[in-house]
């Protein structure tokens, strides 16, 4: 027994109480008769009093004590003479009769305090040292939690947590797979899975009625801003349902986790079509944390010989409220964020509202008091609101005004990462023409099921585009949380999709084969979701990347730098996968 | 809404409710004017009874359903004419008003019962179909409740349970690697975790206290019978315990599943050395359901002129309680048993004690009556009892007389599989003799710890064998189900673990660097264990399988028959990951 209890649970109840703490040294402070360390554990700090007077060999020993030493000190608990009320345990302290160095520690290379000294990169070569910060602690804790409580919910549900393999086969279709090579059959490679997509079908066809998998799934791309090679998905499959029980199911466990983890309680998830989200914010995951919702003035902005906006499918703007005193320097920056070319807009209009109720712009001089009066009226803007507007290709200028509607919106602190909107997004397109390859590709994955009065639209081809899928996003704060779809479970309406998408009855053969014949032996209407976890994860801190929640990240190379992973390995082991490696 | 019930739950107190059902037709009936139907889901089965006077049309069309079609069925809850006892809705049917068939089905390759008619490899061919099978279905609902017991218990007890990555470092140390080359890393591979061992004692660096994590784990084994590639650990570790601790942690989570699951209650568990249990059960893993223990009678079957028992290192024999009556032929055919090669004995010996006192043995040549009345006292045996015997070089002579004690318990009814014997095997050797490569190996891994008081053994090369670890196991039934052991978390004595396992200080540092330099900053004494998932729920099951309970396990060759994998991949896949195939 190395502990009668841990750092984080005495209080003034314990006095007088003989203990015995291990931990770290968090700290330790010399003040001549006494010498006081703060003994840190998982569960929190305590202050361990060492007094010169009553025992200086011993006192001695605790000045030795360096930075993050595990030491082990048994004593009496009595009050503090100076109490913090910063920490749980700060009305007590521990004075000590008896110390121990469990284990010596060299002096780490950042500072282990909620603001760490630590750059990035040292941090992640020592992650086992930046996971002794409270804050990144506290992320897997949150983690753990938001694990167990999805886990229960759904258990209580009647879903069943099932394992699926992890060794599956590789498809060309999606983004790349890694690929393991397999020493029993040489020449032939599995793939880890990019989702348990075909599997959970399967499922669903054996009769297992609910499913979910809290899941590791493979992505071989290349690494784009948190973007992880290995992520985690809470996998969900349902059968007998249609979208409306989907929804219910999986808002509702949202919902308790809002309850659960944030203390907060919400009625039904506001739900916007595709189509609207993208005309109202530019988005298909609208942060609706706040308005700034878009206006539309392209009819009345048009004939006052500006060209630009003359010549533009759209006119849009957005009503920044009270921001009518908005500097010339202000308003440069955001015309500079708006031509930046990750943004790529060629410029931007401004009409501010002033508070006496005259209107200035930057293109009085082609629209006098009356016409910037009506785009006013339009736009619903008021005294002391600041109009931003925008004008080009319609899909183009949306995108573009919605990146301004967020840096708008963080510049007037309304993305308050302590307030939620959730949402769902729904009706999305069935299928996206890609330019590059010139052909129709699933929005989704080739599963998904049209909308049932679209389905007609499949016999020609001209109306491809207008297909509305039976999916759904769940959106959180600006961030697509989840997402899912009603499945196709007819055989004939899934041959007509694969065609659709370009398959030939072969290439569809071999790539689903496995799952098209289950179909054939009884498949139920079935329908799923997956939500990312790690970044469900982010959402709910109100953090922006999801490697905070990541006990051992890879980089943007998909490295692990402090194991030194990928590496090389022996020759043997690839003589004994028969494969070689080619020099480029 | 295409079901207002499941096929599990309609009772008497439904009577006249009208509902909708859906699912799949497990068989039908036709009875002239009546046609019933087992319509099934996962709860359950529900009759739906169709009448040709009330409604012909309807009825025909109940005739035309396949077994397998997945329908949707909706009609008032009446009750039952003639009762079925054995299923818990069978004292009502569905008097059907309405009848939508959801979807065909073709003949299924096996029947879709308890017992199937359809061999292993066709159950495996169409997997999707076999875990329609109550059977099936109930092992995977078994193994979901218990990963449900094990998260709440551990999260209950402050463990969190903590994600570890699965593209990892590969290490030559331990069984072999599979491997996944790095696109973005050419010539460089990861390799999938045989357990996430090393980053769990990094999170005890970092102070996580209390780990743990239900996680699957790869071998790249040749596969012997009911081994397979990727299987699922319960996976755990805590800070600042011994062995102790340990002990009484986990053996409360088993009680608290052998509680939960099976409706037992056990006291503390057994303990025995693994010196005592290989001499008094031949095994490191004793089937504790029974007794018939071990007798060893060396010293008294000595000098009585039968040269093999007189040049044997060890006789030992057990007693078979009541099977005094044994034939000829039985007592053959364990002779047999004794003499496969699997076992490997070069015969057996039997003493009878028959119901009248006398005694009767295969060696009367060289016993007489009051020889082998000094036997059978010294073994224990009682009228009525046989005697079975072997002789040889101890160890081996008392793995084959275990093999024979499980042989004879089987034959008995012993190895009841609703009755559970939990034990710890305890003080195992640290280091294991390999005759082949000359050396020795740590019987565990590198990193258990010794037991203190033989550390100092460390020192002598010819005393190495006699050290024994810090390690446990916790065996049920016979089956070995975890293991662990307190870890080394000093660097000076992992050093020396090291050079006695051969390694060099520049293999060491190459194999588990990162984490010899993280026990530099503070490494806290920790201990753990680790569960063999897969193998608990067949255990708990009272099954010998553990491919059972694997929704989608592989075959003998690392094969998934079902969806072909693995299987080539494109040349354009070999050519981004830069490696070639071989030709052998």
């Amino acid at each position: 027994m190395y502990r009668t209890n841990t750092c984080g649970e005495l209080r003034l109840a314990n006095l007088g109480q003989t203990v015995t703490l291990a931990g770290w040294v968090q700290r330790s402070r010399d003040l001549g008769g006494m010498t006081f360390v703060d003994l840190r554990d998982r569960y929190g700090i305590t202050q361990l009093a060492f007094n010169m007077e009553t025992d200086a060999a011993l006192c001695e020993q605790a000045r030795r004590l360096g930075r993050e030493y595990v030491i082990q000190a048994t004593g009496k608990v009595i009050e503090r003479s100076s109490k913090n009320s910063k920490i749980p345990t700060g009305d007590i302290e521990l004075e000590v009769a008896e110390l121990t160095v469990l284990n010596e520690a060299k002096t780490p290379p950042f500072t282990i305090e909620d603001q760490s000294d630590g750059g990035d990169d040292l941090r992640m070569r020592y992650r086992y040292l930046d996971l002794r910060r409270n804050p990144v602690r506290q992320n897997l804790e949150l983690r753990h939690r938001m694990a167990m409580l999805v886990r229960n919910y759904l258990s209580d549900r009647d879903f069943l947590e099932i394992e699926t393999p992890m060794l599956i086969k590789s498809t060309p279709e999606g983004a790349r797979d890694f690929v393991v090579p397999s020493r029993m059959n040489p020449g032939e490679f599995y793939a880890l899975p990019q989702s348990p997509q075909q599997y959970k079908q399967l499922l669903m066809v054996s009769g297992m009625d609910r499913y979910f998998q809290i899941v590791r799934c493979f992505r071989d791309e290349d690494l784009r801003a948190d973007r992880q090679p290995e992520f985690t998905q809470i996998d969900c499959e349902m059968s007998f349902v249609d979208q409306e029980d989907v929804l219910q199911m999986f808002e509702g466990l949202i919902r308790h986790l809002l309850h659960e983890l944030k203390g907060l309680e919400f009625g039904p998830f506001q739900r916007i079509t595709w189509h609207d989200a993208m005309r109202r914010f530019g988005s298909d995951k609208p942060d609706l944390r706040f308005g700034m919702e878009f206006q539309e003035v392209t009819d009345v902005v048009k004939g006052h010989g500006f060209s630009l906006f003359d010549n533009s499918e759209l006119v849009v703007g957005i009503v920044a409220e009270g921001c009518a005193e908005y500097t010339r320097k202000q308003l440069d920056a955001l015309t500079d964020f708006v031509k930046r070319p990750q943004v790529g807009a060629g410029g931007m209009v401004y009409i501010k509202c002033n508070a006496d109720g005259t209107l200035k712009s930057s293109v009085d001089k082609f629209y006098d008091a009356e016409a910037l009066k009506q785009i006013a009226d339009k736009m619903g803007a008021k005294a002391g609101d600041l109009m931003l507007i925008l004008c080009g290709p319609a899909m183009k200028t949306r995108t573009q005004l919605c990146a301004l509607r967020l840096e708008v919106g963080q510049q007037l602190g309304l993305r308050d990462p302590q307030k939620f909107a959730p949402l769902w997004v729904v009706d999305f397109p069935l299928l996206e023409w890609d330019e590059e390859t010139q052909r129709f590709y699933a929005m989704h994955h080739p599963f998904t099921a049209p909308k049932p009065e679209d389905e007609a639209l499949l016999a020609d081809p001209g109306r491809w585009g207008d297909i509305r899928a039976n999916a759904y996003d769940m959106v959180l704060n600006g961030n697509e949380v989840g997402g899912g779809s009603i499945r196709i479970h007819d055989r004939t309406l899934q041959n007509q999709m694969f065609h659709t998408l370009g398959f030939t009855d072969e290439s569809a053969a071999e790539q689903f084969g496995f799952l098209m014949d289950a179909f054939t032996y009884g498949a139920p209407p079935h329908a799923g979701l997956a939500f990312g976890f790690d970044r469900l994860c982010s959402v709910f801190s109100g953090a922006d990347s999801i490697r905070d929640f990541i006990a051992f990240p890879k980089n943007n190379s998909g490295r692990d730098v402090m194991s030194g992973s990928p590496s090389p390995i022996a020759q043997e082991q690839l003589d004994e996968l028969q494969i070689a490696i080619k020099k480029s």
